[in-house]
């Protein structure tokens, strides 16, 4: 039986989507609730914290299993077990990056240009200060608490800041002239809790149905019919992500086809099935998909 | 064609939800609105009320058909012909309990402990008297008009209350020591209408949508691959709600297999399944299911 | 490479779903940016603007496509091509009607009964004076800004205005003397764009999705097992908008079938199914619909 | 010190406002809590409970001092002390009034007119039973639990319900036959906690500090100044609540003059005092009166 | 008695506020009704309807008296009295500017530097015709229905548009080159309401009673006390607005002072009274000022 | 001119209310604005930013004058001059505490009671380490993120946070055991612009205007009428706050007495008055006072 621990605050409502899609949904007596639990044998109680404590915390044994970000892991230097990536942030299925950016006005575009003695906002001090001690230059680092971007140029001439889309950052006049890290969204385990064989077993059964669910999304179940003769046409232009199922239909001259296809490219798809011979094409939804 | 009454306010979302999903939405020119209509023949027009009222107008006859809780039936004593249970309410897809509960202060396990002259209340003050009739206690019953745990213990000793999980009874210091009732939500007919046959149909039409309605919600439709040497193997740990529907692919030494599966068994099956040789495993949402 | 342009406002929630559906997903950086992009090879960028604006900036070619409602091309007067009508609005599926009421007062119930310098608001004054021009009958013209039926009785006589279920005209006391257009939800695009073969091409396959996305919505997917026996009388009631794919299950004497069916009549339909011999209905829901 | 009790739902915003204008904030952790104080040596502990449920509360001792309405002291027909009328309701000033109204469609003015059998809906089964015994009149209660008007006509004929402003009676077509009371929003105390004279003391205070907040606020503070000739007539047409106060301004002529007058006539009284040649004419805001 | 109509909108909630200060309430059954009254025997009844339309309503005599912009005003061309300026908008107590706004990237900055053909988006097509009429200038005028500033430089080159603080046109890169109008909000009368003097009267007294909450807001009452000696330095500078109150104390060699002056300024004299000698100074909100 | 630095979050609501009131209104573009102005010649800009972030920036002379709480100073170890208390926090007028708070099954009441090896969750790190160093303690400290109660006593033992009335520690099952700190809002000036002559008198003249907004509103001023003969009594019973002022009223035998009272005892002074003579008592509000 696993103690969780979920991330509560920009994730927390993405996160908890996830597990209900995952037929895993977490019960809480209120949305101000800290503690909750999941109806599955293999997990005794969920708690939600704020994702910076949850490395330090799985590391520590107080949760065996737990889903936060990359980047808190490298901030806090947590020694835990990575388990999966789950490509889900905020907004998007994209991983975040932690980025360097200036404002514009400085006229730099790459770090080997900062000069020392540069003054830099962040809400990941420890990894600024990686950064800075492996360029060799001396940075005065400022811990922020929120719109690090507020603060440039006036009090800082630099930040080391979070960015899914860039828009924010150029909006306020920013350029990016580094990434520090590239983030996604990871399930980390206690290493000794990862060591025990049932638990392990636990834990990668929980891994693939929540990657199960996340990767539906992703994905769309085709139907269609075919005439005898189109069959290998069609069937040539359709996507190899696993078999295609074919049933001749009965006494019929056509067969029926069903795939799962990736959604990002189904609209050319479909264009290109209707050319082979495909018609009465439909998409279903899915809701979890185990390959 | 049936007059229905359905139950405004905690009740009122999952009511039109569950319509709407069973394809016979109710429209209404506004979300304030008492009356609306659906558009199926078997249906005339559709009244939102409170819930504790539906009981009484269907005994009436002024509704052929309700939907409401048995709390409120037991509690007005009205006579109606009970066609269904709907397990949904506020919350959850399980039932609601009437209980009697104290303080925990007042050091009492069991309603023999209780002293006569007890202090009660209560939103349900009949069934409440019948309770300490039947336990020949003579205690004092106040009405309640909401926020019944308010008033443990400065007000009244005990309360009789409606419970879903319990959590709030125990955070305001309270413990169960009796269950009066087991409530569901229940679709209701006047005698005389249900003596009908032709209306008799018509209701029993409506709690065939309604319950496929509901019953899709904790199913989910599994389609997967096996081998043809595996899948006796897998037939054979498939639940047997259904018979599963199996289908030869064409020449190619696979089966595929789907089945209606429980979705709160769903997680632990799927492991099953695949150590049993099935493989591309798809799990499809349900909107109706008729049996 | 097509420019898009979107109706902000009223119709601004229901359009981006519609888009969401078909897999042609809005990306902006905040809800109230005015522009956007989509992740489709046929798509530049798109704007949202408000409704009226739109037929005029498709005619002069400021976008290559737009979706808008048939009253405001008609009442600028732009000229554009029309390449489907998509059937919803702000809240139903079904078209909206420009129509010429009265209050109830006034005693009136055909245009020709109405009197000269009769007094008429309305959000559409170009279409209105087209339409007292055609009656002959010399109309004082008041523009509106929004909540026409306030100005009746007391200010204007008459007003132009939309409608969708003509509920808050009763409400106002207003009664409906005639109908000058019926508009639906359009799909226009710029002459000249239209006439090159490859933005053509572009445009069709665009219209395609999202007529699939829309049509998947009034349909559902139902499959049901039956006898051998029973297969002809279930086929003979199943409607034929499209061929049933019927599979021969394998060694048991029965027959899966699976059909796309209306929703608006799968409640009647389910019931003469089982009567025919149908069992193990079940409805999934559909994501698209390429026929 | 005292027990308090305070009217939850419509009238608990308006009530707490009042106390707070009085100097007497009533402090809870939650806007939702059920309990607070009052950092007053006169006040023990303060409880919000629904305002139907206080007299009885009262009544029992529970409670020393109570603000209710008169209607549900009617309804329950408890016996308590009245100590004063607040005239504040939800929206207005005014009292409210428990009438009967029916349909105008029933074509009944009178209450005289009412045929035996009439099905009556209402929130105050008690009063509306009482109202009828005495009109001689045998009548068919149903209690109801909300929106009243909604059950009109389809399921009773008449309704006793409460109305401030008499507009939502005529938006659904009822017309008012007859009043059986008028009802203030009242502090009520318990009868022997009233009989005790430190207790009865502290609560005239209490009444006092409540009365002079309300009375402030439809009054206002006029400050003006006058030639000595034209003192006499502009402390003529001042009205005469509290002799104004008079002084000679040094070495100049003039005299100012201070006076609380009506909100309610202000606007016609500052034309007046103009015209008597009053001038900078100025009207301040009081917190609390104490005449 | 007059008929009022009163700007539905952005100015609907300032202009709400500021009858109630002027002890003038506007009644209405509920916040979306477009009717109300005033218990004023100065006033019939009131109309809420977008500003837009209200110049002509006035004009034509529908209201006897409107609040509207003289944007407004000035677009529709209408004929109407103006009684006053209220110097109150959205946001500010300043009046908006009409003004002709061009991106950045088109480097211009002087209306002579434009070209012919310029495209231009506007929701004042009247106003901004006559401006390029009077410029001699041949532009294609585009009516906007919100958002203009989202049309350019894509769609159009320029836009006429209202601005308050400037800020928005900034941020969208627009640079103003031009000032069409300063819109103030304006008390507009009918031209034979107007020349009627009873009613003039009557709108002379609602003048005078909204300018005199409208100039309370920017006022503040200063009380303090000084040493005779002290006397004349302190009224030397004080502001002279209005003759200061001077009293002597009763046998203390001090005197007190009142004086109404302006908020602006009050932080600064402030500091200087209290160098002149006066002490115990006290600043009272004003409800109302007639001067 | 100075560069000021107000709270962002929990405390930014009360801060420019605090402003607004002493007719310093901070102006921006938008609420999620982080910059800003104020229209008076001693402030020249103004930023909101986190009150952690505010002291470091006000020592490192980024701005002139900051408002942020005690508690931050101390927790970064800011050498910041203080140069006012201001008596608000979030909810209330009183100052918040640090404390040291333990679960009550833990069975602790005295931090020497406690064992080496603690595990201490807070979002003051550097404050408690101290603490705990002074105390001879190894504890272990976990830097918390917020919702610090959520953690004990599954993860940590002991808790240092700020709590203001104790009660969501108490609903927690939390003890307080010790105060690290008692920490009032404060303004607080760069060391070097304190030392500026013109800059402090400056800075000076805004703490007066704060706390004079700041006084006013826990005070009132009363106004009453006495007879010449109880005047002496009267007076003798108003607190000493500031000398009250009495005027004779002309050839009247009474006189009018104005003083300044707390409003924490002004319903037990009424009480006092009245018994000593005193009539007409009035409560007015005072906007700011000025000592």
């Amino acid at each position: 039986m696993l103690k969780l621990v979920l991330p509560k605050g920009s994730l927390e409502r993405a996160t908890l989507a996830l597990f209900e899609a995952a037929d895993l949904p977490v019960k809480r007596s209120s949305d101000r609730d800290y503690h909750g639990t999941v109806d599955d044998h293999r997990v005794e109680r969920v708690s939600l914290l704020r994702p910076q404590e949850i490395p330090r915390y799985v590391e520590e044994g107080f949760f065996d299993l737990g889903i936060t970000g990359r980047d808190w892991i490298e901030e806090t230097g947590s020694k835990v077990v990575s388990l999966a990536r789950l490509p889900y942030s905020k907004q998007t299925a994209s991983p975040v990056r932690i980025v360097l950016a200036v404002h514009r006005d400085l006229g730099v575009s790459r770090p080997d240009e900062l000069r020392p003695g540069l003054r830099v906002s962040t809400e990941y001090p420890a990894l600024t200060k990686r950064y800075f001690d492996e360029l060799g230059l001396a940075a005065r680092i400022f811990p922020s608490y929120g719109a690090t971007e507020a603060k440039v140029p006036e009090i800082v001439d630099a930040m080391v800041d979070l960015t899914e889309t860039g828009s924010t950052l150029r909006n306020h006049g920013m350029v990016v002239i580094d990434t520090l890290l590239t983030s996604w969204t990871e399930v980390v385990a206690n290493a000794s809790s990862a060591a025990d064989p049932d638990r392990r077993q636990a834990m990668e059964d929980l891994v693939t149905l929540l990657v199960g669910a996340l990767t539906a999304r992703s994905r769309t179940l085709i139907k269609l019919n075919v005439a005898d003769g189109d069959l290998a046409a069609v069937l040539r232009v359709l996507p190899a992500m696993k078999a295609p199922t074919v049933t001749a239909l009965s006494d019929s001259g056509f067969h029926a086809v069903e795939a799962v296809v990736d959604k990002a490219g189904v609209n050319r798809l479909i264009t290109t099935l209707k050319a082979a011979g495909a018609f009465d094409i439909l998409e279903l939804p899915i809701a979890k998909i185990i390959l």
